[in-house]
């Protein structure tokens, strides 16, 4: 059939089997072609095709509600309620957006990004639901990594202490982004493997009357279930145990089974786990035989041989430097160890497991439970490094906070994917970790202005024994710069003058000091001399340098690709004050106070007119009104 | 024998089960006389006496390590440790922590506060202890009500994956504060009901060979396992699929069966679980009968009655004051619906459940889950009313970005305990809410004068549909003014001049309120005229007051019970230069760039310097210097 022409989901329910398998190498096909050509989240839709429209066929959306657990899944759901026409602009600016969007689509009834969120909205649903008097299905599908992230084990908790209606799709296909981790794991792991086993509540009440209870006090029960019962009774008993009815495991691409089994779960009270395994990238080889998560997420590919269009990139990712440096560092230093919370493909951690498996560990989807990891390796003198995306160390807040920065433990955070990310959009932009890390009493943070600088950072951080340090570092690669041979320490609180001036001062960091550069030297035709800063220590600040800048009188200006509120800028200002300079001429450039949505970074930069035009336009803004001595602006 | 001689807990090892018991009635003798006069947290105490005394007895501290989870039952640990002497000071000023501290103890190997921390920090101690090959145990104490909260399930799934060596105690009391709740908790209660089954491996091992297996393809999974059989072996199963080894459930006030369980687990290879069954409040007959969590914490009481000695206040504490008004207002608005993490006491909502049983749900120590299952509740068109403690809502902050704000629902928080809480210290200050709030689009912040306005908010904030609202509270009560009759709106962002003035104006809100109007009233009478306004929107600030102010050039000054860095007067800061008011005069007071430990609420004000004093001394700081134009301070 022609995708372009569907517009609801309405049209499955008189589908036949084999119908439904026509449509499901129809999208498949598709999915391949556009994503061939705009990239995206290849691997977990080829994995869904079949469930997905096994879920549109037997529920009525939007009437019944799908919560899609980090949502990356979701393009076959946006496919059959009507936006295929779309996706030659997915994840593009203004363009459809990668994850599931409420603005896009009724059908679209919860927003996700992050992981492990959807058993808690759809309990709220459930709950509404049920106070409400109505009838609808509310069906969160999440994957078996996701499972392990600890709110959504809080949410199993709850669920299964209120019994109330609930269809959870447990979607396995054993990988979060990269191989799952973790105990849960394993039992998925048997529950696939033993899945044959089906007993018959009589059965197993007669023979449970013949097992006699041992009454001998204490006993230890240490290898009692161990070995040979726990291999038997796992099929859904952990799940049962939280108070789910289960079904499976069921072949995830076969109609039949899936059909089936949502009836039955739909026919059941209280809540139900259906149990799916699927595989992920099913229908295209390349993603198909991919074990580590390469197929997770591409760029554009050829469909022919599965190679990667990539643009031709000379420099290291930041990703990679780091990691690289720590690895080296860790040759000499026996106290390093590395964490990472699932993401050793996207941390570049992969060398370091080859090298030093016993000192990399990757927890899984448990941000919380990686902070405080961390913690702990501090505590007993080693030398931890934690590697984790902006976004996500969002997650272990209240970790940084009361275990790490309380304590003033020797972490070392590298704190990946910095500033905004593109075409993610605004669920995985990472710009509020400087506001939500510098006002916490003992932390470093810092970013570089290049890769060179980057690992004389990561040399200075792990060298550090005061307490908790940061490096935040951008999606993407660094300029091409040559790295140094020997590793040195760059002075904690250190700034440095990249550029000499009169006229007005830039403060900036990272990924913006070249656009800051480039506006000097363009304002420096005119016979406007901007002095730059590399204000690489974002906390603590070069109080030096800046009183030296305060006094001078010059005006200021700060750029910064993270939220304005309580960001960089602010820091200054409160320096400022502080040290009660009132006469200041300042003005800060950043994030304004909205989410970004997805879209090219350079695009986005555009939008919100941090660029090396923006940064001509408030100098020249900045510089004039100083005369005037009163406002600017 | 005298408790204040001991140094460490080494003549434990010669002690008789005899003299443990007459240890332990001494211990509680103590206890209970201690903390009448000190108040603390006598219930958890008295319940771990005979565990902590055999964890002490049968490992060696400070080599082997104990991690107290939460660390409010550490309090028979530091008698143990030689500070019994200490306890006349237990909570105050410079005093004994009521939590564990590294500065206090080389026994103390790590600080908790907050929930479910303890077995990735242990855990982060084993992987260290198994890189440098040293052999000490590593023993992590973690209560029934922190097993639920997200962070320890992580840490259970990751302990589980590794398998390296690690003795978790499981200290269930059926109790976290108040009575616990979850599915897991279901299941740990039918281990206490159903604890005397112990199987002998080998006849398992017959029976199961006679099991057969049911090849039925998609037989219904359904009723398979549900009743007789997880009845039967639930001993342990949940753990035991996690990869522990389980011992228990063993009576936690048994010295013998607890020494002999720990030996075994001593003798474990692996991932060991002990599950101790404690009695919260055992020997003190008042915290025994105790079924709501009233003798979880208290004041000061009288030893033969059980009578607290409570000042005579007549005001309603403030968490009473906005549960009850939501509860008023849920007669009128059945959208209305009131979540708790874990707290339905300290909360007040124990009422809101008498009247709506249905409509108020206790989700346990689940702090993320709790944020998204409002924020599910919200997408459905309900009204929820999240009651949470600042420092608690930390542990939410991802949840409140990504779900909350991004989605912009719906959803009341009640920011419990903001400010500074006094005794229970550095770990439970509410001093970050603001700067991590405050720089997450959408949110509207505000904070009440008296707990009249405090009624009026409530009702602003059930009534506000535009996205998230919060309202912060402190700890304590209110100030004892009449309550309007009829409630209404305040518009949002708006604030109000309590007192006029022209010489500086004084911008506060909440408890430093009145500290403001003291000092201003102090410097009318020498000829100081001091504006003092309620800043009571702390976002979106009241912008044309704000710029009146800033026209009118008159000394600003700011004070906020809340941390400086990214606070409340950086967002006035912030302000000015966005508006290109270069020339203020403004001074910023709050709590500086530390973390403050316990005492009370006043010392630790006066401490910072928060005070009438501390205001008066700033205002006249900040008006002379203005009129030399360019520098205070």
């Amino acid at each position: 059939m022609d995708l372009l022409s569907i517009e609801n989901p309405k049209f499955l329910k008189k589908f036949s089997i084999k119908e439904l398998e026509q449509l499901s190498a129809e999208i498949r096909q598709f999915l391949i072609e556009k994503l061939s050509v705009t990239g995206g989240h290849i691997g977990p839709n080829l994995g869904v095709v079949e469930l997905t429209i096994s879920l549109h066929k037997m529920f009525d959306s939007p009437k019944d509600k799908f919560i899609w657990d980090v949502g990356h899944q979701a393009y076959v759901h946006k496919i059959l309620t009507g936006r295929a026409k779309e996706f030659d602009t997915l994840r593009q600016y203004k363009g459809l957006s990668g994850f599931p969007k409420r603005s896009e689509s009724e059908h679209d009834v919860w927003e996700t990004g992050h992981s492990s969120t959807s058993l808690s909205a759809a309990m709220g649903m459930v709950i509404a639901r049920d106070l409400k008097g109505t009838d609808e299905y509310i069906v969160p599908i999440i994957g078996d990594g996701a499972l392990t992230g600890g709110m959504a084990l809080e949410a199993l908790n709850h669920i299964g202490h209120e019994q109330k209606d609930i269809i959870v799709v447990l979607n396995d296909n054993e990988m979060s982004i990269a191989p799952n981790v973790g105990a849960l794991h394993h039992i998925l792991g048997r529950l696939r493997t033993t899945g044959k086993y089906h007993w018959v509540k009589e059965e197993l009440e007669y023979l449970l009357k013949k097992i006699p209870a041992v009454g001998g006090k204490l006993a230890s029960t240490a290898e009692r279930l161990k070995d040979s019962l726990k291999y038997l009774f796992v099929s859904g008993m952990f799940f049962e145990e939280l108070g789910f009815t289960y079904f499976g495991p069921i072949d995830g691409h076969d109609f039949q089974a899936l059909m089936e089994n949502i009836s039955y779960a739909k026919k059941t009270k209280g809540p139900v786990l259906v149990h799916v395994i699927t595989k992920k990238g099913k229908g295209y080889l390349p993603a198909e035989k991919d074990k580590v998560g390469t197929w997770h997420g591409t760029g554009p590919y050829k469909i022919e041989t599965g190679d990667f269009v990539k643009p031709k990139i000379s420099a290291p990712s930041w990703s990679e430097l780091v990691s690289e440096t720590v690895r080296k560092l860790a040759r000499n230093d026996e106290r390093i160890v590395a964490i990472t919370p699932a993401m050793p493909v996207g941390s570049k951690l992969e060398k370091f497991r080859e090298e030093f498996p016993d000192r990399m560990f990757d927890v899984g989807i448990a941000e919380q439970h990686a902070v405080t990891l961390a913690g702990g390796l501090a505590a007993a003198n080693m030398k931890p490094f934690l590697a984790i995306y902006s976004t996500f160390l969002q997650r272990g807040y209240d970790q940084m906070v009361h275990d790490i920065c309380r304590q003033n433990l020797n972490v070392f955070f590298g704190i990946d994917r910095a500033g905004l990310v593109g075409a993610d959009g605004e669920t995985h932009q990472g710009v509020f970790d400087i506001a939500f890390l510098r006002h916490i009493p003992n932390i470093v943070l810092m970013m570089a202005k290049d890769e060179n600088e980057g690992q004389h950072m990561v040399y200075t951080a792990l060298k550090y024994d005061e307490g908790p340090i940061a490096l935040r570092y951008p999606r993407g690669t660094g300029l091409g710069v040559p790295l140094d041979p020997e590793l040195k320490e760059i002075p904690i609180g250190t700034w440095e003058v990249l550029l000499q001036g009169k006229d007005a001062v830039i403060l900036t960091f990272g990924t913006t000091i070249k656009m800051a550069l480039d506006a000097a030297k363009a304002l420096a035709k005119n016979n406007v001399s901007v002095r730059v800063v590399n204000a690489r220590f974002l906390k603590p600040l070069d109080e030096k340098m800046l009183l030296e800048i305060f006094n001078e009188g010059i005006p200021i200006l700060t750029v910064e690709e993270a939220v304005l509120e309580g960001g960089f800028g602010s820091s200054v200002l409160e320096f400022a004050e502080k040290h009660g300079f009132t006469n200041l001429t300042m003005k800060r450039m950043g994030i304004p106070d909205r989410f970004i949505e997805h879209g090219s970074v350079e695009k986005l930069l555009e939008e919100i007119g941090l660029t090396k035009e923006g940064i001509i336009k408030n100098v020249l803004e900045v510089i004039p009104k100083k005369e005037k001595g009163i406002k600017y602006g």
